[in-house]
């Protein structure tokens, strides 16, 4: 097989493309709005999530151009909350991919609408004809994507971790909440390519539960980076969680029983995609790669 | 047939049933994000957009289980949009319908993921199976939903008006970004009924004529009333957007001139239902109702 590298560019690659056209430098005088959009969706993001929804679909063998739009529109639901997260009243970040984050590099509300108008967009993506040729497909992908980013979901979890910040979580707590605030969106990742292949039983099955072990392993890896890593590596601020008292699973576990059990959550991760072939290749190097990089 | 205060009322209960089953009361300790979006959807709004969607929807026939979501739907995109332009960063309001805005009420971070969950709330609601039984009307809402409130739409016209704040615009200019505004979700609401019944063609033409004219005067009145109005009657601050140096219809035009505007263009809009029969007497009644409001 191609390398995880290999796989990783031509998919970003992919979505980049699908984002160009979705998002199209703006020409008049009212840009600044899209210019924004675009400024934090080419920001050079790894596209993690649109490069497991292309490898579920290749699963399946779903045509390019049918998982290309899913692709492009959870890179845009992700980018909006990283967006809104940056936000002043939410963490308060500056510094996002080693780039001033939207709302330093324009204003707030500015940014605030960029988060708005990039989630609308999302629906808009997964629902034009241009997406999928089967409109029950093109409805069942809104409606999961939704159920993935709201308020029993990546939403509901920051909502959740914002409150977490005035008292101390258990694990089991921290588990819950990282199930939603990331969880929730690497599930859709995962499924999406069974949707639109209209696949439903035990291969979508399957990878609901690679998602939910990578979904965790990759939170956990996120902790040991914030522990571990330095501002230059991650290109934002370090040990910002730590700090703030927010419970991690570093702080809750120790460094190197978090990295044994993102390691272990890889593997299982690994063998729940048992059933596939060789098509499945790239799904299983992306699980080991989310608990070894190193940004 | 009945009067316009009773099917206002109708409609409002129906929207209102089905908001609170999409958002039923929080049960759990984590449910002040749901808490906070039930403050802002059930703050006494005029359902005025709902009252659109099931009257278009009325004129054929569509049951009112298959359009009652998209109804609730285009509530809760309203309401986010109200949540987020009364935030700080945006035009810092702290009184919304005699009621502390949401921000207010909570804090600013559980109003930005208030209106986010709303916006994302409402694309789940119109692709759920149980909204429409028919998956290509269910796509189909979803798209027009998303156009009408994304950067093309709602959302690129609060950019623009945030942008207004510093530079005169002339009246084309203020048509423009109205259209976008407050334009492009009075004609979703006034479309969805023909989408809702797979009617294209005339009626669908005619429900847009209706739609542009219903939404200018809608806001041509808006600034009679923040020109005329009382904060006891509008129940949030008036005479701002003058007091910002914004460009208003009243400002450009004078209030008698501005009058005389809304109540032609209220005149059009009832002239643009000439073809449909007395299923048509609710759109054309809340025309009217439009330009003479005191609230």
């Amino acid at each position: 097989m191609r390398s995880l590298d290999d796989a990783l560019r031509e998919a970003a690659d992919a979505v980049g493309e699908a984002l160009e056209s979705l998002v199209p430098a703006p020409e008049g005088a009212d840009g600044r709005l899209v210019e924004a959009m675009r400024y934090s969706l080419f920001a050079g993001g790894k596209r993690l999530r649109p490069f497991l929804v292309l490898s579920g679909a290749d699963l399946f063998e779903v045509p390019r151009a049918w998982s290309v739009n899913t692709a492009a529109a959870i890179e845009m639901v992700h980018t909006y909350s990283l967006v809104h997260d940056d936000l002043p009243a939410m963490d308060d970040d500056d510094l996002r991919r080693g780039k001033p984050t939207c709302h330093i590099a324009f204003d707030e509300a500015t940014a605030i609408l960029v988060g708005d108008s990039l989630l609308t967009l999302a629906f808009e993506a997964v629902t034009t004809p241009a997406g999928h040729p089967d409109a029950a497909v093109r409805a069942e992908i809104a409606c999961a994507l939704a159920r993935a980013a709201g308020a029993d979901g990546m939403a509901g979890g920051q909502a959740i971790d914002l409150a977490a910040e005035s008292r101390d979580l258990t694990l089991d707590e921290v588990i819950t909440l990282q199930r939603l605030k990331t969880g929730a969106l690497f599930g859709f990742a995962c499924e999406a390519g069974a949707i639109l292949a209209r696949e439903d039983g035990t291969a979508r099955a399957a990878l609901r539960d690679y998602a939910a072990c990578i979904g965790l392993a990759f939170q956990i890896a996120d902790d040991l980076l914030d522990h571990e890593g330095t501002e230059a590596d991650l290109g934002k601020a370090v040990g910002k969680d730590a700090a703030a008292g927010k419970a991690t699973f570093v702080g809750l576990l120790g460094a190197d029983e978090a990295r044994r059990r993102a390691e272990a959550l890889a593997d299982d991760a690994i063998a729940a995609l048992s059933a596939f072939d060789e098509k499945a290749a790239p799904l299983r190097a992306v699980a080991r790669y989310i608990v070894e990089r190193r940004h």
